[in-house]
């Protein structure tokens, strides 16, 4: 049978999500482009929802990963954090390993 | 900061879903009552989705994994063959595999 493993993985504290996929992208594309709003452009995201990513992944942490330089939301810079580089870093490490691992088991499925 | 990985995994063909952990569940629940009503009770799952998708399981496996042995779609026990108990067998211990990778894998979060 021509199976293969598909798998997700994420990061929660206790209050909830704090590091998916979209995120960490969105984190990327804001440390390239230093703006929340371009970086919402980019993945085709309402700006307000990528706000609101930036505030939840913020709450999260005792550190802020994101850093808005100057007063109105759409003025001004954006930065990430050393914190939030070093969010990134972990998060694609991690799903280099998960790949890796899911890849190496799918042997088990060869006796479906 | 308390922060844990979240992971989920299931097996898929080209045709799409094949394996989950509701699929893996009314297979064993199956295996368990002969009868896929009883086992689709006991998920209070409608009947109709439970047979859905024991007939989506049969269909992406060369060899069937559930048989239901008379007519009616209520009448007549219903068996898990063994192809069936193997993919219970290879399910649980992906499972447990990746259990163990994730909970060997939250030392990464520890410098966020």
């Amino acid at each position: 049978m021509d199976a293969f493993i598909k798998h997700r993985f994420w990061v929660e504290t206790k209050e909830g999500k704090f590091l998916g996929d979209g995120r960490i992208e969105l984190l990327e594309l804001i440390e390239k482009l230093g703006s929340i709003n371009k970086a919402a452009a980019e993945m085709k995201m309402a700006y307000r929802k990528a706000w609101g990513l930036c505030q939840s992944m913020n709450e999260h942490s005792s550190r802020p990963l994101i850093i808005q330089q100057t007063g109105g939301k759409r003025g001004g810079g954006t930065q990430v954090t050393e914190d939030g580089k070093r969010a990134i870093k972990v998060y694609r490490e991690l799903q280099k390993n998960f790949e890796m691992y899911t890849a190496s088991q799918s042997d088990l499925l060869k006796t479906l």
